[in-house]
């Protein structure tokens, strides 16, 4: 499977969560290649919004366009939804990252594997339903 | 162009009359294929949110199936945005329906032109900007 297959694999997986635990989501059409900003996932409740850029590397660091970053948070501010970069490495689960969270490299943008799990947030954590689920499991 | 090229066209000018108005859009990838619900268009600004499931037709009645309602409502719900139907028949504008003004046929739902054009609301009206527009028309 190459890096594009396995982002939208990796999209969908994100998209099933957010369902399974009671937000819509929608993956955007051709996001990228649009005329105007748009995230890769948007999801959302009745109380916040979310819109998430998503990066698959086969590596142990992610470098992202400035044009990249400037589009989601435009895109954000617009709608009225938080910014995050979701990144998955491999064999590690999605690390979501704050804009202010990612190094600026000079030239662009970057994300390492450590960086990610020192700063970045788990999807269960995203979500807000990580206390939830250790309440649970602490129950069993 | 066929009918599904002509509703992606269609979906695209939507998208772009929103952003030209200061809302942030995007489609959403392969919508009516997907596992979850989800709208066609999903729009929002600081205030708003609007789910549109967009219908093209070349005749002057357009049906709809109850899971397409359903589902609309279903993501809109959970998702905290208002549903809205979007039809375009040939040679009008788009207008935009409540689910409430769909009416039912007994097994499906349906929208014709001239109901379209009696509860429907053309986009600028949709964003509540064609009070706006009348009054820089007076002011030119």
């Amino acid at each position: 499977m190459n890096t594009k297959a396995k982002g939208s694999k990796g999209e969908r997986e994100l998209i099933h969560f957010f369902n399974q635990n009671g937000w819509s989501a929608i993956r955007a059409a051709g996001s990228g290649s649009q005329r105007y900003p748009a995230p890769d996932v948007l999801a959302g409740n009745a109380m916040r919004r979310i819109a998430i850029e998503c990066k698959v590397t086969a590596e142990n660091k992610k470098y992202l366009f400035p044009e990249e970053i400037e589009q989601l948070r435009t895109f954000a501010t617009k709608f009225g939804a938080e910014a995050w970069i979701g990144v998955h490495f491999p064999s590690e689960p999605w690390y979501f990252l704050m804009l202010e969270d990612i190094e600026n490299t000079g030239k662009c943008w970057a994300i390492s594997l450590e960086i990610a799990k020192r700063k970045g947030l788990k999807v269960e954590e995203l979500l807000g339903i990580s206390e939830l689920l250790k309440k649970e499991e602490n129950k069993a």
